[in-house]
């Protein structure tokens, strides 16, 4: 085997812990560090490793690590950290903000080709896979109507949103595909459906002592933009039965495709995921994606990279032509 | 826009037949010309194109064709037409021959290589995004167990090799998913299945008059490889009936994996097709190839090349920022 890819973790929160035991599956490579905002000392690791860093330390470890995976949020951490990480290393990250990727990809890509690194940037599973599946399927049926669905699983911004409300102690929200739609989409009837028609949103509720349900299920079902255009169920749980049914964090969806080929034909193409874990997912698809953002930077290819960029066999362990011989 | 990408269609068979209308969704791309074994003042195209020309003309056409698309069959005209074309052309080809795949990739890419040529083999969708989706699913989860499920769609060499039995006039044969191995799968579980315990054999039967029934089926039953391992259905009909019920060429299937990430979260990957028509689908998929085979080409990466080394990207009618802002 060629050397070890070094990888080193930024940001040890649920993915960056899912980064360092996915490594374990990848013999390719090997974590060089992880770098936390909190105090080194206090961390103890997943995998037991001793190497935790200052994050502010980084860039004394320029020439131990091959690729860096960012594992801050999208939010506040990346926007900032994603260009300055660039600048010293190769990245990876799962920057999730849609709306803003052509400013993030800018600014990355700037400091990435000053550098002469290579960042990837948004993988993971939405962006990261789905996005590949959108593009490979509307080109492979460019005539057709395309579906994104999402769930069942938990979604973090929406959970937040409902703990913000007065008397609220905790909560946890999953977004539902709704079956219905679901079955049209396959049928192949090519139905219309905005994001409400395709989802509903099932709350689970932990309340203070003495609050007003009521009030509080009314602030859920009406909250612009996160509720009040969906079909939204409230059930009020305790927190006995909140830690036991709803810690974990599945998630999912499906990307799917309806196209007419001239001839009047019809095709269906799906493509879904089914996560016990989502952040382990995530971190799994990182690290994929640092291995190709390691072949690329040897390959002379610089600057900021997303999922399309990328040919499928710089993601695999495999030699090329074990992949032709085997897989094609 | 650039100037349109010029197409020659190289056999005019089902898959011919499929890219010409293809080519019709795609605005970027012209169709130079169709040229056949057969004497092209026979030929009345589908889209109404005159320009028809014979086979072993295509050498006079080198400048007027940006991109061949070989649509002869893998059994004898691809191992012959494959080095031949990509010494002249940028080809793409739907070869499928799985176990001679590094054989034809080896005479293509020394054939392109020679000639500065880009050579996309063995596109489609099984191999094809079949195989891609293969190797996606192996990056992003390497520790797991993989599933190809095909049907339910005809088989056409299974079809042949009744029609070959004394007595039988015409025959269709359906590969289909046995359901209950579909849905261990989508469970999770995880099971060990060989290609028999995933696939049951449907087959319809024109008998010649006065043949005897009872030997077809007891022949088709127990033909060794085709029949004799599988769960077999026989069923005999009359000639109306074929024609009018078993006329289609629909096909489809799913590539399947299960994965544990180093938590113990189990997570699955689902990537299916349903398909009116394989052919149609096929023209399709190969025209999006030859996109990519143009931009290669372009860019002077030359030789052959499988759909583990087309970034998706290069497949998209848009452009790049286009897919930045919309698709991830």
């Amino acid at each position: 085997m060629d050397k070890q890819i070094r990888i080193g973790i930024m940001g040890y929160g649920n993915i960056g812990k899912a980064v360092e035991l996915a490594l374990g599956q990848n013999p390719d490579m090997i974590l060089a560090g992880i770098f936390t905002r909190r105090d080194p000392a206090g961390i103890v690791t997943k995998s037991g490793i001793t190497k935790v860093f200052s994050l502010s330390e980084a860039e004394q470890h320029i020439n131990n690590i091959d690729v860096a995976i960012l594992c801050g949020g999208s939010a506040t951490d990346l926007p900032e950290q994603g260009p300055v990480f660039a600048s010293l290393f190769n990245t990876v990250d799962s920057y999730d903000t849609h709306a803003k990727i052509p400013e993030y990809y800018a600014v990355v890509d700037k400091a990435a080709r000053k550098a002469g690194k290579t960042s990837i940037i948004s993988t993971g599973w939405d962006p990261g896979l789905f996005s590949l599946l959108r593009v490979i399927e509307e080109s492979v049926l460019p005539q057709g109507e395309a579906y994104t669905f999402w769930g069942p699983g938990v979604s973090q911004g929406h959970s937040d949103a409902i703990r913000r409300i007065a008397g609220v102690n905790d909560a946890r929200q999953y977004t539902i595909p709704i079956e219905n739609a679901v079955e049209r989409v396959r049928s192949g009837e090519m139905p219309e459906l905005s994001t409400k028609e395709k989802h509903l949103r099932d709350c689970y509720v932990v309340a203070e002592e003495g609050a007003d349900l009521a009030r509080i299920e009314e602030e859920i079902k009406t909250m612009p933009n996160y509720f009040a255009d969906y079909e939204t169920n409230v059930t009020f749980i305790n927190r006995e039965e909140m830690d036991a049914k709803h810690a974990a964090m599945p998630h999912g969806g499906f990307v799917m495709r309806t196209g007419e080929t001239p001839d009047n034909s019809r095709h269906i193409i799906e493509f879904g995921l089914k996560l016990d874990s989502n952040p382990a997912f995530t971190g799994s698809v990182l690290v994929a994606y640092a291995r190709a953002a390691y072949r690329l930077s040897r390959e002379g290819r610089i600057g900021a990279k997303t999922v399309f960029d990328i040919a499928p066999a710089y993601l695999s362990l495999r030699l090329p032509e074990e992949l032709r011989r085997d897989q094609l």
